[in-house]
């Protein structure tokens, strides 16, 4: 069975969704069919120290003007940045508004995300979706699972596109491998697909050779290349569209190189934090603006394995 | 008191179970009162490595183009799968919409499966059946039996029939002869009915020698065939309707021999997984069919010791 | 203050109440104020094995056709038999919905007994009581009495009496001299007077010399005939009507014993289910009938204890 | 700030919680403006062994006559003793429904007393108010607060009085002193009264000079007389009404005295169990007697302590 | 990106959140836009032993006198005290309404404040904003995040101002520097404006050498003044207006230096318990007094740096 070129008409989404969700691939950012979205919950996952390297981003109007001059699809915030700030934005830059959190401080052997905010929220705030972090394996996957359950019902009642942040985590996937490894990752974008998410943010995978003995054995022996590991990573989240993310920040020809192989691999785009705001707000538009280039300029070749074009 | 045949008519269910039952039993599959499923949800509960052997198999249209091709009553989906790819094949292939499940990655010892879909999503995409997962032992009954009659009752406000997955797991199962021992899969099916499944997923019982001075003492000294076993699980399981589960992939030879026998046990059908789509599509065809022509020759004899015919 | 004869006219019951256990009392099986209930719930408490003596046993029917035919008061199933086993019997055999249970596959260190029925599910089937195991003294006894209190509720609006199966239960009674101690079956009885249960459920209390240094003080020095301890546990039970259980079979000369001490002790009744149905047919029969009679001569002297008559 | 004597129109109550709460304090039992409350908890609390010293107590009548001839100012009583036994004694003997409780049977490391019944049952029942018991201090204070909340507002919405017996207890008030010290008696009472409680019910605070090292700085050179003792916790629990538990039985002389210092520091009343139906009835009917005599013969000078007057 | 001058108008809030909070600003207090907030909530958090140093602080109407001649923005009060101290008050000093508390009894390890009463007690009692605490880092943070997304979305359908204590608490902070490390208060205001809260309560934060080496690598090289770190506390609650608490009693000149250095950090406003309650009352007039005058004599080159002026 070949790879299929999937159109948003033919994905099978109620109108409410796909209308939000046309907004976000058409009408914002790259504008033809993917995403380079701005998340800003850093300040809740990490506190503020992630805004020292550069003092400006912690005010949460930076990443607005720069979601704004920058062109990107929508910015994603915590429902309190969303309510004290986006109302001069309104309408300019499309919100995803994020629906659980926590804070780095108790470590990741349990982990699970809260929800504080609701669909309902996202809603009377003119979201054009939610994000919700689901904890892939950990030992609370149970609370997890029904808590998604309940956001996915919810926001399949207001025609409301979700977006999972699927991380591996836990006690159990560190003894598999650890949280980055191929088959973590694979598994989660497969998970998001099964558990009915419509986009999924997933992690670079990587591969540690002394971990490798850890991995569940079809996993074992398998020497992909990045853009091989990518390609399968889209195809497990089949319709549902690929988000990579971004991670701590690196050098601009490591950031631009992982653009360019996800880009080749299929995925719909791109939601990267640290690697935007923590820089300048001149060197920051300047990367948005090389990264859209490199979205807008995709070939029609390596666009075929699009999930969307 | 003699084993006696059971008609549909006979079976004390409300309407909507009888109509939707009625459709996966003499409409589709085999059409004989006996059930063929083809479930796929093992995306989320083992990752997609179960899909490495055949990769055609990780586009879930290749389950459904089997479903439909290899005439199965019906697939066995989680509600992401359902919602992005049954369209065109909805009246085709029916539903039964799988409600809760897992990940792989915490370990057994304490299973539990939350749900994350609803009855109520599952009459949204016209589903015919539900499915559940009940862990039979584990530390967590408690929620589980909590989970599963909210469950129930919304089934039977819905007329939608419950399909249950009765395995034993959880640490304690181990310490009385492990998962898969006569007693174990005995107990699971009767639990099912006294529940109020109306249908339910076993696998095959194993005897383990080795285990044999751990099973409790009613069980210590039997020595039945399998057969015997299975005629004995179906009768615990009464008028709640008894599906095979199939396991990991095995040779044809022994997959045919576990079909017979389980056919001339009285089961009123199978679920296979793995052994259907980890073939190519062409040889699980061929399998399919040569199974449904064994439920379809089933002699008046052993078609006396089926629940249905 | 002396012991008072009660009717069910003084019993201070809302009329929903009254009508449902006055045709328990009066209408069917011994008639005269007394019970005897043929409880069949072992299939989920303990597994198929309990029927492994009496293979007809396993089928269901067989215990309802034994409630017709052996004149029992009632019998007490599970949701999943009642739902598809009572149709043919419905009027003629009345049903106790038992709305919790469990499997025996983990430990009793903290029982808890979940609810997967309701008292609707009740209602719905023509059901003249319910039914609740309590774990009396259990680490769960916090969820054990807000569930109960829940069904309480419930059941106190549809007007159905509720049974408590009051056993004593976990690791604690167990450092307090066990389950079956007079001072835990005393205590289980006067609990299920203080939550509100209008029928009690309790095992034979048994004196065990080695752990009576573990009884609480007041229980130390007691030496009570097996007839005194029954009277103080009736009276405990106070206007909660006892039922005596009847545990593992034992000889019939041993179980009439039980029967007499207990009805000269002023008990309403009993619930015997190995004892009964882990006979061949005509040998229950017969058992049930003497015991029917032993019920049914219970002289005036003795009646007078009884809490109803 | 000198200590103001309130009167019941001072207090800011609702019209319903004013209504209800002035029929026990004006129309029964000692009727200027103090209660004396016969609790009858033990029985779930302890067992029936609280019983076995007086044999005709265990029938909750004896309490109930004992109440209405000794002419207390309630009863109080769970549930299943208040639709039992009630309704001959309707309108004569009010009732504060007990909403919470527990068996004795688990160790108090984690105390939590469920609610197993609720203020609309109050409502049904005809009470003048309702009884909770928090356990001060607890590991579970989390579940007890949110759920004495719950209480709180049912009873704000039905106008019903709320009674709590604040009890310290668990572990970390075992590592500060014990239950009974002067710190955990008087934190007891304020909390009562910081969470809204209209009465308050304490225990007799008792000096363990073993355990002084372990009070907390502030109490642990306090050289107090039981009566200051008495009167700082009156001050602590402020508007809210004050009751003295009895505990277990003690002399007559100890008991007089008790009440005679607890008058002294203004209490509002007493709830005496053990050393009221402990006795034999015309014994204690004597005793609650000479209580209320005490009770009526307070001197000005001391009434003007008293909250309510 | 400077520092900006936020008036009320440009905060985006709700029409009822913007009346409540504009009486808290500009009718009551210093009326310039900033807060001076009075709260007794400490007879729960610590019971009555913070009243020792001053017995009449003892009766909650030294602080309502206290609040209303010292001229205080709002008392912070639990349930109980409003509602059985405030009538007289109504109208004069304005409600803030805690909904959450706690003993000091358990250990701090896994903190968790519950929810006790409600934002629709809140309206009842005509409050004008409410409290909630959550302890950032606990190990409990998902129960704590769970409940305030709930009173978060009561108090946005009310129109009611939320006020969050947030307090860093829980084994893990202790490993990470302690809970009064600058890493943690900083957290802990970002915190409070991710979540939504309106105006957030912290602490001053002290540095403590010893644990230098475990804050996170982002803070441990950082030597600030108090008054940069307060400066950058106030950035990070961004909109969310920051209040300082006043924690033990200490020196008057140690307070106002505080008070100083924080109104020159530009936080909006005080709230000062025992600094204030533990003093005779004439003192604490005084006291209130030179802040209130502190408050009103910002000059304008520091009064820009405040949220709202």
């Amino acid at each position: 069975m070949a790879k299929r070129v999937m159109t948003l008409d033919e994905l099978d989404l109620p109108v409410g969704k796909k209308t939000r969700l046309s907004r976000l691939l058409y009408r914002y950012g790259p504008r033809n069919g993917r995403l380079m979205v701005l998340p800003i919950d850093q300040g809740l996952e990490h506190g503020p120290r992630d805004f020292f390297v550069n003092p400006e981003s912690l005010n949460p109007e930076f990443q607005l003007r720069l979601a704004l001059e920058g062109e990107f699809s929508a910015i994603a915030f915590q429902i309190g940045l969303a309510e004290k700030y986006l109302r001069l934005f309104a309408g300019k830059v499309p919100l995803i508004l994020k629906l659980n959190g926590k804070t780095e401080i108790p470590p990741d052997d349990e982990a699970f995300s809260p929800c504080h905010a609701s669909v309902a929220d996202a809603v009377r705030l003119g979201a054009d979706a939610v994000g919700y972090t689901c904890y892939v394996g950990s030992p609370r996957q149970d609370d997890d699972f029904i808590q998604f359950g309940n956001v996915r019902r919810e926001a399949e009642r207001a025609g409301m596109p979700v977006i999972m942040w699927a991380y591996p985590r836990g006690r159990f996937i560190e003894q598999k491998g650890g949280r980055d490894s191929f088959y973590a990752v694979d598994y989660a974008a497969r998970l998001a697909q099964e558990l009915g998410a419509d986009v999924v943010k997933v992690n670079y995978p990587k591969v540690d050779e002394e971990k490798r003995a850890q991995y569940p054995k079809e996993y074992r022996e398998l020497k992909l290349s990045k853009r091989e590991m990518l390609e399968q990573i889209v195809a497990s989240a089949g319709r549902t569209l690929t988000l990579m993310s971004g991670g701590s920040k690196r050098s601009d020809e490591a950031l631009f190189d992982d653009v360019r192989v996800a880009l080749e691999a299929g995925v719909t785009g791109f939601i990267f934090g640290r690697n935007m705001w923590q820089r300048r707000f001149r060197d920051a538009l300047d990367v948005a603006g090389t990264i859209t280039n490199m979205i807008q300029d995709v070939s029609p070749s390596v666009a075929k394995k699009a999930a969307l074009v």
